[in-house]
């Protein structure tokens, strides 16, 4: 944990925080904070900054705030991804939290076992609780909006262009594609949208309905990634992408 | 299991393939291969192809292969890492191999607990057994080669050299470094040497000690990463920074 997350209800009247708990015990049993020392905090959705410990008892942690510095950039990425196997979805959501996406629609697919659905990782406290540990890993703040969406169809047909908007590009990584993603464009869009499907890979069905949606193919190169694997490497490449341009804009 | 991975032992003095547990119950319970199918299959370092099922009964594959065509690519890269936790261990040699890297050097480091030594991820089947799964996914046959060594300082004085060479470029991703990644030379180098710190990071002396011996501290952004998120994120960068060279050059 390299950021302690403050939720609204934590803070008093009197504009210190209090907290119990998992966070409270953190602070106490691993970063062993005195009172007069000082922990980095943010407020989840807001700005980051020092908390300095008014007291530290077992199960309350006190803390006078100061919030002062913007959490980190967003990654400007969307992802549109087929429900992966539960162990994976607990790799995979944290790291999203760690890089920045802003929304993640979680999708059924044809290679989609139909038991993940009954799994209680997708269960709303158990996908938030994965972002927030995301989040205090990486010292942000905005928890990414986790959209469920049991039927694949009906939602790139109707749904794509109000949750994703209309000026993101879409991109598709798909093994046949021969475009490498530097070539895409990735470096001019306002915002990406990327379509991971499952382990497998998107039937050819959904590949097309992808693609007469916008969806734009590339190539992810001979190896063939686990999701778990594929999410961070594409996130990466696509920071370095668009940090680039930033740079040199 | 993108590939069937066949060891020399599995190969009879007619030239044709017999396989006993995990992989003939994988061919037989999931792939359902009949007689006369093909499987993609590719001899341990050696080519890929396809194999001819002749026989599959329970717990007896045989097949008929021909190995024509290259793995793909190495990526060029060798790792030296501080000992992640267990959990991580079992994500990192996964992906590691997925993606083609040639050695790994786990490392002791101050932020690494002792217990971890004796972590039975640690021990060489359990090593071997996750980089496996790696080249099966990704249609790979050259085992990454693994060493683990429980002492920092006499690795890095004294065996550097020797086990990643003098020519490659020495890479630390490191928060107080400014450089980004594109910017410190990846693109000409003939291979690189990546040390990625336990979580928590090197400590200073570490740190100094690989700037000594000739790593280039480069920033990794504002996000702190787990482990298990870094490596495939940089091993992605790195990719695609080299690709893009291959492909311009």
């Amino acid at each position: 944990m390299n950021l302690l997350l403050l939720q609204d209800s934590d803070f008093l009247p009197d504009g210190t925080v209090q907290m119990t708990g998992r966070r409270a015990q953190h602070a106490r049993e691993v970063l062993r904070a005195e009172p007069g020392e000082t922990l980095r905090v943010g407020r989840l959705g807001g700005l980051v900054g020092t908390g300095e410990v008014l007291e530290n008892t077992p199960g309350l942690l006190r803390l006078r705030v100061s919030l002062t510095e913007p959490p980190p950039p967003r990654a400007g990425v969307d992802l549109l991804l087929a429900i992966p196997r539960p162990k994976a979805l607990k790799r995979v959501l944290p790291a999203v939290a760690q890089l920045g996406v802003d929304r993640v629609v979680l999708v059924n697919a044809a290679r989609v076992e139909k038991s993940y659905f009954d799994s209680k990782v997708l269960a709303p406290g158990f996908v938030e609780e994965l972002l927030l540990q995301g989040l205090e890993q990486a010292r942000d703040t905005r928890l990414p909006e986790v959209l469920i969406r049991e039927r694949f169809r009906p939602f790139v047909e109707d749904e794509l262009d109000a949750v994703f908007g209309t000026q993101a590009l879409r991109l598709l990584p798909h093994p046949p594609a021969l475009q490498p993603l530097h070539r895409v464009g990735v470096q001019e869009a306002p915002r990406v949208v990327l379509a991971v499907g499952p382990d497998g890979g998107w039937v050819p069905f959904e590949a097309e309905l992808l693609e007469a949606h916008g969806f734009r193919p590339f190539s992810l190169g001979p190896r063939i990634l686990r999701v778990e694997t594929a999410v961070p490497v594409l996130l990466g490449q696509l920071a370095l992408l668009r940090e680039d341009t930033a740079r040199t804009a």
